[in-house]
């Protein structure tokens, strides 16, 4: 069997979180979130993010949380601002556009909008003749493995306020995020400085279950019923929250993103050592390295990964992403098949 | 604690199956529902059906499944005709009417659609100043616990034939129908004379997910596109996908149900003999009693229950949801509290 | 060729409007409804309302008009309370439905819905799960040609306040409805009872046009780009202000649905005279005389009509229709036929 | 006042159109389109595009005609390929996403997309997890006044047969187009090249109106049912239907647009003769003349036009509007007054 860097979404889940979950077979519980789990898991959030204000939601995946929190937050006339790399521009088959609302894009180079960008877009769009942008969407960590630095979000947030926007961001990887040593946010500061966010379960050790949270009260009336209208408020919501709960409890929501983390840093020091190029810097737990095509191909025989885009005539970038699964050993044999293959 | 009949989705699931998931913890999978056992479930399904051409798909809940079904199967203009009673009519706050569907309601006494009633909407809409009917949205069990019998599907599929109607179940209870006493149709019959159907793993012991059945092969096409536009299409499919293969191998997903109906049928059986009257005959693992509303509640400070109507100004009917887990004990320990208190 | 009770929308216009037209083509206009037109019609709707603060937007036709202002003032979850009879129920083809919102409808006898009707409805939706009653839809002069009081609209507000429900009101047949011998409210009595409202032009006398005012100010935010959005905001808007400028300025918008409302008064007292039963009172320029069905039959040989519904076994409800255009000789035509038919 | 080059929508219409509608005032007609005039029109169209077989609908707006044809074609899943400029990119207030579907845009140099170009998106959007493109969006004449040529549509004929795309045209200004000294296709070449396209009234001397051609036998199913439900199918559509024959018949539809592109020609060649750039070729009746924004705004005092683009920091592109009613004086006036600001 091949040595898997695919994705993070490879394998059921954390044992001790199944394990938490046999261990709750025995109870009962009220269905649709409303349980004493789900309180629980609320409690643990509100605690991390430093606001017992906020609300917290349970959802089941990360296409779901954003177009139930997009539909919910936006007018019909209103757009979202995005990078051009957003997961719901480029991998939610129109999801949003489903919902009604248009997707106005900024390119970048490492999956970050900047403020002018934003700036760039509003300006383009004065009158009822255009769709009215609305809402910025971010990822942290982004497409490309790269954070935003708390600075940057702080800009962000200041143009968004300026320009009357909602600022949204996508946290599918957001504790790789938090867990990365470049990292200088903390996730109170991501609950203060953006009006919703929501922290990713399913890439990050849990069976499946992504956490929404919104600290803007002027945004989230009636939000439940959203949830159930897009078939996003599961009968069995205790099992998000009881999967929330254990995680963050027990530190292992952290804990595993660290490691993950860890072996994205130990893959990429060696691959630079051995003068592999980058397409971005690694700062969380996907790398990027830039490879010839022929060892590409020799390389898939052993590992599973994904090529990402091409560079040049002869060169593929390559995604190889580590979890808390990922070993020393998986890092060094891949490393020591590329060595080998260069020198040929 | 109190004693639940609330309703069969108020546990994590059969032990023996998130055991299964928890076995599966070191294997890695293909995302999206690409992987084995996915493959494996889809053949076990194929097998129970007798249908190797049908499409099978897997998502979270019921309310995805039918939002995301009928949004793949209908154009724009198209309505749905469904009983008053129906879930999607009732249940799921306007889910397809969220994705441009008008529902086209007939009353019925037991949750049962006829084909007169079918005939009479259509008759209705002759023009295009009315929306169009296409689909029937049928439930087995319906939310009355009753059951269709084969020759009422029969005439239901010949109506729809006649009238160019798609034929839709909703089988979130459908492994108790099939396994009443009183059911005479089995799981080929229903592919057979649907044009899709679901049957339901999220009441019945998996920790969640339905399984999407698409016969007519005229319907389905570029469904896994629907489904990952409205947030339908799990990262980790193959959770659902081992879950089905492991219930449906293991005969768990009938032998459950089966002693779910069991324990509804000794608990009407009682009642009945204690002179009871009730809304519904018992078909399947809903029981629906009418109580007297001092009796009701006192019955509500050892039980769980959810109360259904008003029958009268002194009278009530409930639900009494039985399960898997549902214990002779529990059973007992209602009928003497029933007994000990109309004995007042 | 017959004579034609069968609408109100079956000739061009009235000739002094369409003279107005022809009159302005010499001129050269702004776009959009941003013209000097525009803004003399919207004045003088203005005093006709007595309030100056109203929002005033003129759009090409009824269905357009109610699904752009249901669409702007709903969000995705909440719902339209409105009679079974309701244009947007019967008649338009799901649109309301198409732009994600339910209908809730209510039984009437005469195409008004009641205070309870409301109430009864709001009581049935509680929760997450069902849809949120938000607007309610009524029609002023109804589809049976009834109208409200004064009493009873304020009694519809009052219920819309202490249920926070918005009011609004489909005019298409507005002005026949004030200019009704049995009305007792004025424009500025629904401006002032209602959130939204439209005067309908395209049925009286106007080419095509109908006026919606949004008194309301909470409601009606960025409504121009909800008009263009839905194809609502015609680029020549100038040619829909210089109609009802025109039509209101020189007193034909009422005195042509007068005018109707007169024809239609001595027709149903002609018709009563001869023993002829009604389906509905007349109230305003609709007449919906019951007749047995080889009546009908040979009358269609000389009138044109719509049978409207069947009342029993060999008696169906006719729907006669008079305009401005209508003359007393076409009445005591058809009465007279009426008359000999009957004898036979 | 100041003479007008602002667009070819600022006045009322031909006075012959209105003329035709003022004597039909005496008729009586059946609503919706389904009338003798719109049959007289069909039939014009008939023979103008060479094929009986083609659905042909009258509807009010160009925006209006571009929602819902697209959602009568489109599965929710499916996504347009347009220009960058596209009016339904830039200019209907996210009208197609209001309908559910994403637009994928592509870089033009002068409004026209090309094969590669559409090749280049396809190539990008390969499986579920994007949307599927499936209908490229061209507009005869361009936002730019530039037109495809025969052989130019020829090819995305054959890459939309190729890719199995749909190819609908939107001819807002198409008679200037067919019209155009430079155009080499008639109307039965688009009829035949395309799978769809609409004819432009508003534009050209009608009130308002466009007439949308269906040539592809497998798209337009129950297309009626789509313009009502959208708002699309006016009760007075004879007065649609009376406009287009009478302009067709009488020829007029073609003699004005071929009056407003000579005015154009001349004003190009005159402009160009006087050294003045421009922003792009002139095809048909708008002209894209660059000019130092000091001249710009002394223009203003006498001229209305837009401006158009900012195409260095002195220069700006204008866009200037021929019609049937720009006279050689009035492009004279412009000209003499372009020379004696040049010369300061």
């Amino acid at each position: 069997m091949r040595i898997s860097f695919i994705n993070d979404y490879n394998s059921a889940g954390h044992p001790d979180i199944i394990n938490a979950v046999l261990a709750a077979c025995p109870n009962k519980y009220i269905g649709y979130g409303l349980d004493e789990e789900s309180e629980k898991a609320k409690n643990a959030i509100y605690k991390l993010i430093g606001n017992n204000n906020a609300q917290v939601h349970f959802l089941m995946g990360g296409t779901q949380t954003n177009l139930v929190a997009i539909s919910a937050f936006l007018r019909p006339h209103e757009a979202v601002i995005a990078p051009k790399t957003a997961h719901i521009q480029v991998h939610e088959t129109g999801a949003i556009e489903a919902v009604g609302h248009r997707i106005l894009t900024a390119e970048t180079a490492d999956g970050k909008i900047k403020p002018q960008d934003i700036r760039s877009v509003v300006q383009q769009h004065g009158n009822e003749h255009m769709v009215k942008p609305r809402l910025v969407f971010i990822s942290q960590a982004t497409e490309y493995g790269t954070i935003y630095s708390l600075e940057e979000l702080r800009e962000l947030r200041k143009t968004c306020d300026e320009l009357k926007l909602l600022l949204y961001m996508d946290g599918a990887r957001l504790a790789p995020a938090l867990m990365s040593e470049r990292n200088d946010m903390t996730a109170q500061d991501i609950a203060r400085l953006t009006d919703a966010f929501y922290m990713g379960g399913t890439k990050n050790g849990l069976l499946f279950g992504e956490a929404l949270i919104i600290s803007n009260p002027d945004i989230g009336e009636d939000f439940r019923f959203f949830m159930k209208q897009k078939g996003g408020l599961p009968a069995k919501g205790f099992l998000l929250g009881l999967q929330f709960y254990h995680a963050l409890e027990s530190g292992l929501y952290f804990s595993i993103a660290k490691q993950a983390d860890t072996m994205a840093g130990i893959l990429t020091a060696e691959l630079k050592k051995a003068g592999c190029p980058f397409m971005a810097d690694t700062y969380t737990n996907q790398v990027f390295p830039i490879i010839n095509d022929d060892i590409v191909r020799l390389l898939e025989r052993d590992f599973l990964f994904e090529t990402w885009e091409r560079v040049s005539e002869t060169m593929t970038c390559i995604r190889l992403v580590t979890t808390w699964e990922t070993t020393s050993e998986q890092i060094s044999a891949f490393v020591s098949r590329y060595l080998s293959l260069i020198k040929i």
